[in-house]
């Protein structure tokens, strides 16, 4: 029996492996943080058996509320990912496995990994009217990747979407997946009428050092990028700095940023209700939107979702308050879960990868329903 | 220089080869019928060159009215559709085209033939939950294939789906083969949470003979069945006595009959607002079903499309009529282009075979919106 | 119950559908002849329950040794055929099957449909160097179809393939279908090689009326192609007209003349010992060829085959004896089985549709190792 | 203008990036080694303009020869790569480029990269009677993987491949994925007869440190592994340690250790004539083996390559001689070439991933030809 994380996004600590009835095992902090909950780890062991997992400090995880009615993702192909049964007691993660070969992958949820977003990156750019731009380079040094799909144009409005701030919620970058894959399709009216109307600004992976390292939350160095909005720096956070700068160059009228929630078991969306600019022209728009998006695709709804912010009280270091005050626009938080859309529940697969990749492709149809009004 | 329509729901009569700059035809007529407007048909000749085509019975065909604005189809390789400038003058439709290849085949709209129609009934009856069912045979001796899918349980929706009344009308079962892509998928919200709702009763093809012998509107013996509904008969219409015979026995809480029109440049329904049994609850469902298709697809619209009938005044024979008024059901026809849909027009391939697949896989987002108030 | 075999290639005739346990059939007869032995029909009944067939005029078909050790292939889908336990007993095929869907085709062989064929033709039209070229018409009115690929230049050679004259040896199609789709990769290269040295002439369905028609071995009117070729007549067998008539215009260096055998579970080749012609240097080139070919694949032998022709006592009406005569070159006749090729069995599947695609690809191996010596 | 290649396999240094016209690199080294000439990097640029790349330092690579008549490859998309006019001249690398888009990926072959190599190595597992088995690790920590292929039984033969000792030769593992998709077609004769006679031991990755890091020619401390072979170490070279354990512990009947040469423009293989208990019989399999090869695939030759090992002479370190010495087996090195192989030049592509893969699959036919003899 043999446990390995050596590969993109990989994150386990073995504690135990001495009997295939009690595997122990650790998550790994993020680098320089305190937060960890991503795992990604393979077992070698012997089809037919059972094996019996424990993940021994849940409880001290980023978000222990997550774990409840959690299902662990597995995978024998690194390419279909079921779920298995899975229990938060005593502080831990339990579940147990019979595997039907003898090499089993587990994730908290399907891996997007970096090879992959340069596969999709550089597809891309041979989309028509779509340009790729690096904006700078992340302390790992690696790319900072912008799409700009469609050609500027007075009138056309600047519609942003940035995914995987937290890199852990890889569900972020395959959303996005299937929001570029319907954008590029010429059979499909909502993609054309969009493409006639806007530009799109596209940041697949907001934080791709914390994606190859397998973090949860936050960067090389451990910071949260999703409280630098106000004043990112170059040596915590260059991924924010070098977008924000972007933004500022070429305005925003409408902003997505793609996450996942660890507990609650919906896809929905965070507004901007707290930020002080917020008015009814901007209630209004936000209901619109929430509205075709509902009537888009069941996989979305409104009423389960974050408490609202009181008035003022947005935190303004937040990616979507702060581009929400600092353009006066639209702009949300999008939220998927890591258990399940409880609306339209599946029990073998539960929320994952194709999923994610649908609700990113049906927001498009949500982003024409405002398109005009944005400004 | 040759011409040929030996195959496959072919249609055309050469007058005239003599010259590539004076190319004449006329469509042939329905068996035993006046109606003519389907073509279908191949020319070998010289890739390179110039040819001036002309259809001379344009005038006297059964919609002159669609031949305005209308551009024809052209495929090399019987897969990629794309349209032909042509017009339409002095009771000629007439295109000239300089094709890239030695064969080229127009047609009036993307042809779906019998073979094909044969695969999709079979590979179907694999999916969970799915039934082939045979309901009796036509006049040519094609069987009247019926595809129940999901399990009848008490309080679930019988939905009723028929395309292709009108064989020329080709668009209605590519829209078929989309509805039932997206509804054999698994991943698909929108399908799992229907199937836990509804049963649905698909025929992909209400007229097998007229597909098959390039009729534009009648069967095998010149009856078009879309007046046959409220007396059919074995000799004229056994394809609607089946189908009705069925519908009967089974029920029907709503229902979706598909066509396309000659003239109308969008897509759109007809309702039953002429039937005698309208009254405001049919009204409420039919606004909620149009408000959700638009709602999940900018290639709906409710601004264009037929007058609408004066109360009662429906034409009893027709199928949505006869169905809503004898079931006290949503009901209607849906009607998509050959032309273009010009809320979302399309300049090099115009309304097609993708676009037709793609609005009937998006027709389940609207049924699901209304499958709970159907009774 | 129900039988049907009003579709492309169909076949049977119903003597007795009374019960499940006795279903008794027979194959009808080619028109204006008195070949047998194609058979395609549909079943629906049902799922799971055991149906017992009986071909009751088994006995009297063309080539009743061709029923000893067959097996019956049967399809769901149309698409995945696969082989049902079938014995040969007092003159009639009998196999029983519990099937798993409620409608079953049965077969002698995968059916290749006039619709794939036409799009096989016209798709391939688009291929680089490639002229697709109609050489006349067939009695039922259809096209006779060459596909030259590559351009004519000095000193290359000119490679006639045919196949299917006898219609229900559907695998002749399939083979073709390989072989097209090698000779069109870019990156083989065999297929590049070959096309620097020669320009093939190939005609992937010498009998598309048979074909279409669900015959064994005849045209429309009952006439057996491979006896036509010393005098072929516009009235009884303008395909082979048409064909010789090109073979007489381009020359030919090598042919290859694709079948299907009844009887024997092997692929071989027969050659042209029987010619009067023969010679030392065509008794080489045959060796070359055959040897080449087994070293190119399993799936050929040349131990087991047809008795040889004695010398000068081959029948000049056949086609490969008729061009290896005429053209003094390289002529086979290419035979693959209706059951399996015993070198490598396969006992859930046979021979079938992807083996013979395979095979016809490999031919082109053997091809080249005698290209550069066919004159 | 920017160059990144901080990725899978990325190798490049930039010495000036200040004029499109004169961009100057160099190659850097293997970690812990004088050797290098594996190269792979991006340049993110301007589409449309030319821009002239030196790599300065070519001419002490490890293999200056085979800068001859080498073209650069590029991509796009990762997907797609071609070939860049090329030119060796005052040992510098020089290639000017026009890309069609902003980012051009320049590679010396098509990498493959850890992650799809992981894909590939847990698919197979998915395979009819295949083990992955995990023999050890490396040194950076990565599995070396074993696929064994086929159920051990009395008399069948056993056939060891292993690929990418060298791991810039990433050819080698395009060569072993197209064997092995072969080797798990059903349909496919050769690799069921082959099954039937011989179980495949294959190790798709002998390097995955050396592949990951960008190295050409040695493992993650600069050890050559093809040097290893008569006494390898756990410090420097575990990867051949454990391979050869497992090889000791299993029996080898026949051994294809597959590479790439730098300088010779041929595929070609280097046989056992070196080696001491080199006799008769083995070199009868070996011309069985060359004349198999060749008769598969005219990507194969037997004229060009190294120069033949005088008796006794064979390095005895090397993975092909201390096979063949030990085990007393047929075992040869495979080479596949940088530039093209000449017998079947495409000027576009050059040799490349996909005819690597078509050359891994068709040995399959050469090992049927020798597999009943190798005892
Ligand atoms: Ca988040
Ligand atoms: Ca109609
Ligand atoms: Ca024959
Ligand atoms: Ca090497």
């Amino acid at each position: 029996m043999k446990i390995s994380s050596n590969f993109d996004s990989g994150n386990i600590e073995v504690v135990s492996l001495d009997s295939t009835s009690d595997i122990q095992l650790n998550i790994s902090k993020d680098n320089n943080s305190d937060f960890y909950q991503w795992f990604h780890f393979k077992i070698e062991s012997t089809a037919g058996e059972e094996h019996q997992f424990r993940i021994l400090n849940a409880k001290q995880s980023a978000y222990p509320d997550g774990w409840q009615d959690y299902k662990t993702m597995a995978s024998y192909d690194r390419e279909t990912w079921f779920r298995i049964d899975t229990c938060y007691e005593d502080g831990e993660l339990k579940f147990n496995h019979i595997p039907d070969f003898d090499h089993v992958f587990y994730a908290y949820f399907v891996p997007y990994s970096y090879e992959r977003h340069l596969d999709l990156i550089h597809k891309s750019q041979l989309a028509p009217d779509t340009q790729l731009i690096t904006l700078g380079q992340t302390i790992d040094g690696r790319d900072m990747f912008l799409l700009q799909i469609g050609q500027e144009a007075e009138g056309k409005k600047k519609i942003w979407i940035t995914a995987r701030q937290h890199p852990g919620e890889s569900m972020a970058e395959w959303y996005v997946e299937g929001l570029l894959e319907r954008l590029f399709d010429h059979d499909d009216a909502v993609s054309r009428l969009l493409l006639a109307n806007a530009v799109f600004y596209v940041v697949p992976n907001m934080n791709p050092d914390g994606s190859a390292r397998g973090h949860l939350r936050t960067n090389a160095v451990g910071t949260n990028l999703n409280r630098e909005w106000l004043e990112p720096s170059l040596d915590k956070s260059p991924e924010v700095f070098y977008v924000r700068q972007k933004m500022l160059e070429t305005g925003v009228d409408m902003f997505l940023d793609i996450h996942g929630d660890e507990a609650i078991p919906y896809n929905f969306v965070a507004g901007c209700e707290g930020i002080k600019s917020y008015d009814a022209r901007h209630q209004a728009l936000e209901e619109t939107f929430k509205a075709a998006y509902a009537a888009a695709t069941p996989e979305f709804q409104d009423v389960h979702g974050y408490d609202k912010d009181e008035p003022g009280q947005a935190l303004p270091t937040v990616g979507a308050a702060w581009v929400g005050e600092q353009f006066k626009c639209l702009s949300y938080t999008v939220e998927m879960p890591f258990k399940d859309h409880n609306d339209a529940p599946d029990a073998f697969y539960g929320w994952n990868d194709v999923r994610s990749a649908k609700f990113g492709a049906d927001v498009l149809t949500a982003i024409l329903a405002v398109v005009k009004k944005l400004r």
